[in-house]
C-alpha cells in the first residue's frame, strides 16, 4: 500500500499512472548563475516531508471537467439538438463509450483521429472520447475542398475520420485520391442525424456512430495523459498567406485556457451556451471544453442562420454565444419576421475582427452584450479580451464604442503579452500611435506546428510567440490591432492599416464588403489598392468611393485605386489578400 | 540564439531559467500494462515538430497575477488601509523592492519568512515578495502565544520575521525564550503603522518595515519557481486535536485554487473585496493572490468589528468578502448605529462552519448574498461550494435555507471529492443519510506536513486526502458536513452529528454558544454532553435546556448532560473539544 513518492530524488518511477516526475522539493545545494540582481548565495534550503501522489497530483486535462460535471451536474442538460437532449451523466458515459469503441478499433496513445462535421452532438462528444483514449483530435474545416482534405489527412496520419453524412460525398472525393497515394486509408465513422431521421444510402464500408459507440464498453478504463504536456488536438491553420499549419495543443494549454476563456466570458452559474462559432475553429475557442468546466447546456446548430439564433435563444433560454463577424451581421441585418425578443441580455464573445459600429450598436440595442475577444489558432483561441471599465460607463457612446473596439487585455494564463519591434524585441510605446507587433508567452501558446519544426521555431524567435498581427499599445495597456504584418501597406515611408481603410470603405452605404492591398507604385513604393463588391441593387462609381474616402480618412491613406469585384475568402471566410495582391500587381505600377 | 528545446528526450538542461523537464512528445514505443481495459497494444505514437521553450512554458505561479495586473491595471487601485492606497503598479514595484531587500538581508531561495501581522498592506505584500525572493512564507496566527510563536519558529526555520508593532510585546517574549535554546534568532523586521502614526518605541535591534523596503531596488530580477512544485508557504493548523501541522503550499497549486476560487466567488470585474479573513488562515483562503488574478481592490482591516464592516462597504464600495461565522454573527447583530444601507448587494464567502439561519436569513435580508463554502488549511482553503441552482428559486425560504446550508460541490480544480467509508473506501450512497468521510484528491491539495512524513504519509492514505470530516452525500451530489470525525459521539450504535445538536442548542433564545462531546456511559457507550454558554442577562437552567431539545430533535440525540460554563476555544477561534472531552469523563460514567 506504499503509493508515495518522497520528494527527495528526481524519480521516473510509474505511480498510479504517472510516469514523470518534477524535481525534488528538497533538491542538494545548487548555484544559479543567473540570478544576476544580487550576489548572495542562491542555493536552496531543503524542505522535508513531502510527497507526490494521487492526491495531490494530477495532471491538468479537460478530461477533468466532464467527469466532474458527471457527478456534481449528472442530471443537468449538456447538450441541445433538435429534439436530442443529454444530461452531463448520459455525456460522460457515452464518452467512455465512444473512447472504448476507439480502443477497440486499435486507436493508441498519440494516434490522430480526424472529423469533418457541423456542429452535431458527436463532434461535441468526440472532444472529450478522443482524449480519454489517449488520442489526438484533428477537427477539419468542412469547407476544405476534397484535395486539402487529402493533404491533412495524410499530413495528420490520422487513423480514422468521423464525417457528417453531408460530407460524404466530398469525403468519397477526397479518399478516392487517398487511395491513389497507395497508403493505407484512415477508416471511416459515419456521422448519421443524431435522431436518425438522416436517410442517406450509407457507404457500406463505413460504421455508423451511433452502432460505433453501441460497441464500446461502460467500464472502458480511461487512458488519462501520461504528461499534461502530451498533445490534445491538433488544429490547421486557414492558410491565409501559406499551407495549413498543423497546430497542436497540450492538455495543460487546453485545461488552462478553457478554464480562464469561459469564465471570463460568464459567471460559473449554469450558462446556455449557443454553438455558431464552428467546433473545428480552435476546439470552438476552447469552448468545448470549457462548458463543461461549468456544467452549461451546449445548444447545437447544424447550420446556423439568424432564424435559427434567435428561434435557440428564445427556446433554450441562451445566455452566452461567441460569434464570427458575420454572424454578427447576420443577426443584425436579420429581417423583422425572424427576430425574436431576448429572454434576457445574452452575452456575445466576438472573435476573428471588431465588427462595424453600426453593427455593434445595433445589436447592443437588440439587448446583446458584446466583448471583443483576441487570439489565434496557436493560442488555443481567446487570449486578450476587451474587458469593460466601470469608470467607461460615463463616456459617451461614441467614446465607448470606440474603446469597446479594442482587443484588450490578456488573461490571467496567458503569461505576457505584448507589442514589440519586431527586429529589436523592444517594446513599443503606450501611445496609442506607434505600432509593432504582438507577441505572446504562456502556457496558453501551442506546443509547435506538428512536423513543421522550422515554423515551430520561427514563430517562437527570442522566446516569445510572433502573432503577425500589427498592434498599437493605449496608455491603458489595451491592446488595438491595426493589420495583419503581412497586410499593411508602406506607402512613401506611412504605415497604413488596411483594416482602417476597410472599416472606412465598408461605412458607405453602397459598400458590403470591402479588402485592402498594396499596389506597386514607382515613386510611393505602394499605395492602397480596395477591392470593393457593393451591396445588391446599390450603385456607386470608383470617384463616389474616392470621394468618400477623401471625406473621411487622412489622405496619405486614401486609396488610389478602386477594384469592383468579388472577394476570394478561405475556409474560414478570411479574404485571400494573396490572390488580391497578385491582381493589383497586375495592374502595374501606378505612378 | 538558439533558445529551443525539441521535445524529443527528457532533459534537464536549463533553458531560460527553467531547471526540469517533462518528457517527450515523440517518445520511444512503450508499453502500459495498468491499462486493464482493453487488450490493444497501448503504445504510444509519436509527434514531431513540437517544443518547449518561455514562449510555450511557464511554471504556474501566483506572481504572474501581480506582474500581469500591474501591466493591465496599472493604474487602478490594489490596497486601501486607512488614509494608505496603493494603485496594482506601486504594489508590483514595492513588491520588487521588498523581494530585493529580502535577498540582501541573505535570503535564500526554500528559506522560511514568519509574519506575526493582522490584515495591513505589509501583510499583503508579503504574499508576493517572498515567492519572488523565491522563499516560503509563513503567516503565523497573531493569537498565539508566546510559547506556541517559539516552537514554529524554531520548527519552520524561520530566518526573518516580519512583526507589527502591536505584537512586539508576544515576540519579544518569544525571542527571549528563544534565545535559551541556544539557536541563532531569526531578524526582526517591524511593521509600524503603514500611515507612520504609530508611535511605538521600536525595539533598537529591528529594522523598520518601509525603510527595509527602500533598501531594495528597483531593477532587481525576481526569483521564479524552478518548478511549479515549489513550495510558496507554509500555514500552520490550529491544532484541534493535535500539535499545530505545518501544512505546505506549492506555486502550482496556490495558482490553481486562487484563480479558480476568485472566479467562483465574483466575476472577474474589478471586485472591492473587504479583508476580515486573517490573510494568516490558508493565505487567506487565497484570496491574497486571487485578488490579484483579477486586479481587484484589497480593503484591509486592522481590526475587524461590525462599525468597520459596514463603514468600509458604504466608502469603498465593497463587492465581495469572505467572512468566518463569528464575523457573520457581528455583522447580524450589530446595533442600529453601526449598521449602514448596502451600496448594492455585496456577496459573503462562508466559511468554516455554516451560521444558523436566523443569521443567514436576517444578513440576506440586509442585502448580503451568502455562499457556503468548504475546505480545509490543507486544501488551500476552499474547495467546494454550495453552488446555488436556478430551479431552487421556486423553492419555499425553508427548503432554500435548507439546500444552502450545504458545504456543496468541488470546484474545477479539484480533481474529486467524495464522502468514503474510510475503513473500505467505498463511496456512501448519495441518499442524504449515510455517513462517512470527506476525502480529496486533486492540484489543490497540499504538497505535505512540513518534517512530518508520518502524518503526510497518513493523510493521503489509498491515493486521497482524508479530511477528517464527517459528511452524508445528497442525491443531487451535493455535500453536507456532518461533524469532526473526532468528534462524532457514538450512543447505543448511533451516530450522533454534534454539529447537529449544537444547531439546536443555538436555537434556544436564551444560549450564546453551545458545544456537545461524548460523555462515558456504561449502557451507551456515551451520550452527548452539552456545554452551555448563556447570553448576558439571560437564564435558563439545565431543565429548561433539555426540554428544548427534546422538543426538537430525536430523542436518541438529545444530551443527557448539560454543563454551564465557557468555552476553551484555538487561536482562530473553534473549541478545543479535547479539553470537553476530559471534563465530560471527568464527570464519570451516567449510568
Amino acid at each position: 500500500m506504499n503509493r508515495f513518492i518522497v520528494m527527495k530524488e528526481s524519480s521516473t518511477r510509474l505511480i498510479h499512472g504517472f510516469s514523470y516526475f518534477q524535481p525534488s522539493f528538497r533538491g542538494d545545494v545548487r548555484l544559479f548563475s543567473h540570478f544576476a540582481g544580487n550576489s548572495e548565495l542562491n542555493s536552496r534550503k531543503s524542505m522535508e516531508g513531502l510527497v507526490r501522489c494521487s492526491a495531490n497530483y494530477v495532471p491538468l486535462t479537460p478530461i477533468s471537467f466532464l467527469e466532474r460535471s458527471a457527478k456534481v451536474y449528472s442530471g443537468r442538460t449538456s447538450i441541445v439538438y433538435g429534439s436530442v437532449k443529454y444530461t452531463w451523466r448520459e455525456t460522460h458515459e457515452r464518452c467512455i463509450k465512444l473512447a472504448s469503441a476507439l480502443a477497440q478499433l486499435g486507436i493508441r496513445r498519440g494516434d490522430v483521429v480526424a472529423t469533418l462535421a457541423p456542429n452535431v452532438p458527436a463532434m461535441y462528444e468526440l472532444h472529450f472520447a478522443v482524449p480519454m483514449v489517449g488520442a489526438v483530435l484533428c477537427p477539419l474545416n468542412t469547407r476544405y475542398d476534397p484535395l486539402t482534405v487529402v493533404a491533412l489527412l495524410k499530413h495528420s496520419e490520422a487513423k480514422v475520420i468521423f464525417l457528417d453524412y453531408e460530407l460524404l460525398d466530398v469525403t468519397n472525393r477526397a479518399l478516392k485520391l487517398y487511395a491513389k497515394t497507395g497508403k493505407e486509408s484512415p477508416m471511416l465513422v459515419l456521422i448519421s442525424e443524431a435522431d436518425g431521421l438522416s436517410s442517406v444510402d450509407y457507404n457500406s464500408t463505413a460504421i455508423e456512430y451511433e452502432s460505433f459507440v453501441a460497441t464500446g464498453h461502460n467500464g472502458f478504463e480511461i487512458r488519462r495523459p501520461e504528461s499534461e504536456l502530451d498533445p490534445i488536438s491538433v488544429n490547421y491553420t486557414s492558410g491565409t498567406t501559406s499551407e495549413p499549419k498543423g497546430v497542436v495543443y497540450t492538455h495543460r494549454g487546453a485545461f488552462l485556457n478553457s478554464l480562464n476563456t469561459s469564465f471570463l466570458h460568464g459567471s460559473g452559474l449554469a450558462p446556455v451556451y449557443l454553438w455558431t462559432v464552428p467546433m473545428f475553429h480552435c476546439n470552438g475557442w476552447s469552448f468545448t471544453w470549457g462548458i463543461a468546466a461549468q456544467g452549461g447546456a451546449n445548444i447545437c446548430l447544424r447550420k446556423v442562420s439568424a432564424k435559427a439564433i434567435f428561434d435557440s435563444i428564445a427556446l433554450h433560454n441562451v445566455t452566452h454565444m461567441g460569434a464570427a463577424p458575420i454572424v454578427l451581421n447576420m443577426m443584425a441585418n436579420a429581417p423583422d419576421i425572424e427576430r425574436k425578443q431576448l429572454p434576457h441580455k445574452v452575452e456575445v464573445m466576438i472573435g476573428g475582427a471588431t465588427p462595424p459600429h453600426h453593427i455593434f450598436d445595433k445589436l447592443e440595442k437588440l439587448g446583446f452584450g458584446l466583448t471583443n475577444f483576441y487570439g489565434l489558432t496557436e493560442t488555443y483561441g481567446p487570449a486578450a479580451y476587451c474587458q469593460w471599465q466601470p469608470e467607461w460607463d460615463l463616456l459617451t457612446p461614441d467614446q465607448r464604442s470606440k474603446l469597446k473596439s479594442r482587443q484588450g487585455i490578456h488573461h490571467c494564463c496567458v503569461e505576457d503579452a505584448d507589442v514589440k519591434d519586431p527586429a529589436t524585441m523592444e517594446s513599443v510605446k503606450a501611445d496609442g500611435e506607434t505600432i509593432g507587433e504582438i507577441m505572446l508567452r504562456g502556457n496558453t501558446v501551442m506546443g509547435g506546428y506538428l512536423k513543421n519544426l522550422e515554423a515551430t521555431e520561427e514563430a517562437f524567435k527570442d522566446g516569445w510567440f510572433r502573432s503577425g498581427d500589427v498592434a498599437v499599445k493605449h496608455p491603458d495597456g489595451y491592446i488595438e490591432v491595426k493589420d495583419r504584418l503581412k497586410d499593411i501597406v508602406i506607402s512613401g515611408g506611412e504605415n497604413i492599416s488596411t483594416i482602417e481603410v476597410e472599416a472606412v470603405l465598408c461605412g458607405h452605404p453602397a459598400v458590403l464588403e470591402a479588402a485592402v492591398v498594396g499596389r506597386p507604385d514607382d515613386h510611393w513604393g505602394e499605395t492602397p489598392c480596395a477591392f470593393v463588391k457593393l451591396k445588391q441593387g446599390f450603385n456607386a462609381n470608383a470617384e463616389d468611393i474616392l470621394n468618400f474616402c477623401r471625406d473621411n480618412m487622412a489622405r496619405y491613406m486614401t486609396p488610389r485605386t478602386i477594384v469592383f469585384d468579388d472577394l476570394p475568402k478561405t475556409s474560414t471566410g478570411k479574404v485571400k489578400k494573396f490572390i488580391l495582391r497578385e491582381k493589383a500587381k497586375g495592374l502595374g505600377s501606378l505612378s
